[in-house]
């Protein structure tokens, strides 16, 4: 390709929305073009990497036997109410009503228009297990697009998904799509790591997250140095310290004038934060129009973890109760405890650390005052004890006691047991070797291309721009010839070298431009091909041409008639 | 592939929706699976032809120099309303609105954001011209999706958009695209035929379809077999049978009781149609929310042609008048003339024949009467003389005066003349070489890739099934083993040649499953493949398999060891 032809056009400014360095590189050197908030036109460049990048995946999924097809974007709302989505996924989904007043939404995963598919063909356990993947267009209405390709509205995914008998089936597949997301992000050159993680709207039971660690990651994920145990923070347990087993003392009522922080508190009182309890308000909705209240209670030298107690409470909304909400249950907000408040339509969960210590200080659900020595079963009852409390960096592995660290991380691919979730509320059932009809056991499999590429955009560049692996880049070359009007056979010279890399198999960005050559070279570094050979009049009066690899400093000169060899 | 595995199911039933060849056997034959109306699921198979003509497509496009991009599916409110289509398109676009209440849409096509985003990057006449392509999801809100894939909501579709200085340039690159289409369509082995054609909605100056015939077509062409032209009936001239110049005889109003068609006219007075005019009344919006009463009148020899009409109005919309609206300016159904009616906000439009026809028999806007003898001019002004009529099978070529016929085709590809369109309505400049700002002028190109499958399927079939041309067909060939629990080798051998066929370079679908011999030859022969070899025990025990092609009957049996050369 002659850059003089090619559609693209570099920016030296930082465009000012572009907060990630990947979102800053991408559109600089002309990979893409922001079209909404979330939405981005790919120009010629980003789609090269974008195919190369869908070559890799398709080639990883052939190899499993996955079958390729397409299912529609466009997708009727009967399938996504069957499953109850409809209604629990929340305004990510967007919906609309076709002409004649039907209603459809755009398709943010496909479990639905899968599983229904698949009943309408898979009768037999004979035709099971399958797989089959497409990579599709989706579309979330998230409501904070950022860091550019990293969290779109619009984007294409590779969707996998796999249908099974039984559990023993799945798992087996499990392992190989698990295996076949190492090798396809090992393949892209990205480091990436495999963390345990939380269902959330996939109404699954168990999951992988293959994460990206940067610090511009979203999630925050919890990794065991030394046991290798890994989790996102939604699921991450942790070996909660112990609280000393003591008898129990006097329910005592005190006054705490203005003290409504567990930090606070602790100072006041004059003790660790570990022998207090935190009381968290919500407003909890297992479908949508029901709502309850939820009293939450941790430890106070613990958070809260919302995607744990959603999970617990299997809730599909969850939002902070209001001060008048608090107030109707007999509670207070700062000062509240699970002792003696209203319990209808009041669901108490609390944290198992919370349970197992005796003699904390919680609030007198009273302005200014405190209870010390509360306990629970003495003092108050609950509907569910569980973790429901966030594991943070220092905390113990909870395999093997050793200290874990917290880092952030992308989400660039991700690995679901979905169970018989789908196949029981689509009725997607076949029959067994006994001819009994039983439901699909069901598997669901995304990476994020767009994502991905960001991501790779991340982990390499520097500070004049991208240098991609060679397996990813857009063109294998920059040609930079350094024309001049003075010296004619630069370009006849580089131009026949373009024609002879071209026919040699390589893919080669011929820059023809009239430029000077700190413009070439600017935007050869900018859009970060692994090589740049460049033919200049100095040169060429030797005989010589110029290689530069984009991630080494050094540049090598080498004969006209050597350079293919060398390459 | 092994069939045992393939994500297929064929149906011995035609199922009930299909209306038409195409989708009655890509249906049965495990292609594509409906999931909502003009809403399809492509299955493996189908994906595969799918990629196939992706790939023809995308070389053809790669020759012309076209760079593919990919543009957003959803698409904010603001560029359809910049080029005025967001009100002029009507219902067929798809429109939602996001979380923060701001409106998109579906692109059903994608000029207005290919505009914006060359804009935002094309300054210079040096960057010109640019022709750039994608293969991107498309979404229509079709009133009636109808014959499958032929005209569905969803669709994909390669749609290409060139960019220039000016009509030169652009006249230069409409030709490379339309000889381009040719060699796609060739390659793809469908017969297809350009003719000329309306610009619809999409604003532009001329256009070109290439259009598939077929008796299920939804448009009408004319054809002169003797000179070669061709056009759409939309936009189809012909020449007029002249009338014979007379003298202007005297107006007079005859009884004619209950007659109120052309025919009955003609019988009840004794003359031919020609002698007679035939009013047509429509309400016509230039755009949305306003309306103005249109008065039509063509020779009662011919018909309207609303496109036509459309064309020449500039309408948006089109509807027939009520009868109210027609009384309200004095005209009386069955019995109009623009003879002494109200011109107030009405638009009188007359066909070329017409007004040079004398002495033309037309209503008295009076129940039970009709005048003779009204004459263009004499009697009655027109703000409009135009060709307005329809030309339909007979009618003289407007270029050769030979008979012209009518036949149906399906649209499978288009190209439009846009001018500077988009250019001036969003704003999209560059500086030619004298400095000076012009608006881009424009092309834009579009194939529809399932309706491009579905139409080789109407041409490529016989009684049995699909009859894939070589280069589109999913697989090369289908190898279909006997198998029989007594002879164990039919399926070793058969497994044996799977391997080598596939080593070799055919695609193989392996017909591995436990069905009878009836099943998988009638399912072989529906889904279409160039080959079929069967592996049998008979033919095994003399050394023998059999070849058979799919278009021919004769079979032929091959040694084993030939096998490879014969195919």
């Amino acid at each position: 390709m002659k850059m003089s032809n090619l559609f693209f056009q570099s920016l030296r400014e930082v465009p000012n929305e572009a907060d990630s360095i990947s979102h800053q590189l991408l559109l600089r050197a002309g990979y893409i073009r922001q079209v909404a908030a979330g939405i981005f036109a790919t120009l010629p460049l980003g789609l090269r990497v974008t195919q190369q990048l869908e070559t890799i995946i398709r080639s990883e999924m052939d190899v499993l036997g996955a079958q390729e097809l397409r299912l529609p974007v466009v997708q009727p709302a009967e399938l996504w109410q069957a499953s109850g989505r409809w209604d629990s996924v929340g305004p990510n989904l967007a919906r609309f009503q076709d002409r004649a007043g039907r209603d459809f939404c755009l398709g943010m995963t496909h479990e639905e228009v899968v599983t229904a598919l698949v009943a309408g063909i898979v009768q037999s356990y004979r035709q099971l297990p399958l797989l089959v993947y497409q990579l599709q267009t989706k579309f979330r209405d998230e409501p904070r697009p950022r860091s550019g390709l990293i969290r779109t509205r619009e984007f294409t995914m590779k969707d996998a998904y796999s249908f099974h008998t039984d559990e023993a089936s799945f798992e087996t597949t499990y392992q190989t799509l698990y295996d076949a997301y190492v090798r396809i992000f090992e393949r892209c050159g990205l480091n990436v790591i495999a963390v345990e993680s939380d269902t959330g709207m996939m109404g699954g039971k168990a999951a992988h997250e293959f994460m990206f660690l940067t610090p511009i990651g979203e999630d925050t994920l919890l990794l065991c140095g030394s046991c290798g145990y890994k989790a996102n923070q939604q699921v991450a347990t942790f070996e909660k310290p112990r609280a000393a087993s003591k008898a129990l003392e006097t329910l005592e009522k005190v006054a705490t004038p203005g003290v409504t922080t567990i930090e606070a508190l602790a100072t006041f009182l004059n003790v660790s934060k570990a022998k207090t309890a935190k009381a968290v308000f919500y407003m909890a909705s297992p479908k949508a129009g029901e709502e309850s209240f939820v009293f939450a209670v941790v430890r106070g030298d613990m958070e809260l973890n919302e995607s744990k107690l959603s999970a617990q409470l299997k809730a599909t909304t969850l939002r902070p109760a209001t001060a008048e909400e608090i107030h109707a249950i007999g509670a207070e907000p700062g000062y509240g405890s699970p002792i003696d408040i209203k319990r209808e339509n009041v669901l108490v969960i609390v944290d198992d650390a919370v349970a197992a210590s005796p003699n904390l200080v919680a609030g007198a659900n009273c302005v200014g005052y405190h209870l010390l020595n509360t306990n629970y079963e003495r003092d108050y009852k609950t509907d569910v004890i569980a973790d429901i409390a966030a594991a943070s960096d220092g905390d113990a592995c909870p395999n093997c006691g050793a200290a874990m660290r917290a880092e952030r991380g992308v989400e660039v691919g991700n690995i679901f047991k979905l169970g018989t979730f789908y196949g029981e509320a689509l009725n997607a059932r076949f029959r067994d070797a006994a001819g009994e009809l039983k439901p699909l056991t069901m598997g669901s499999y995304g990476i994020g291309v767009g994502r991905l590429l960001a991501c790779i955009v991340e982990q390499y560049h520097d500070e004049a721009g991208i240098c991609w692996p060679q397996q990813v880049a857009p063109y294998d070359l920059s040609l930079v010839a350094l024309l001049d009007k003075r010296s004619p056979e630069v370009f006849e010279v580089a131009h026949k070298l373009y024609q002879q890399l071209s026919e040699a198999g390589f893919k080669v960005l011929f820059d023809d431009r009239e430029e000077s050559p700190g413009v070439k070279f600017n935007d050869a570094d900018l859009m970060g091909l692994p090589v740049r050979v460049t033919v200049g009049k100095r040169g060429l009066g030797r005989g010589m041409v110029e290689i530069k690899k984009r991630d080494e400093q050094e540049r090598q000169e080498v004969k006209l008639e050597d350079l293919l060899e060398a390459l």
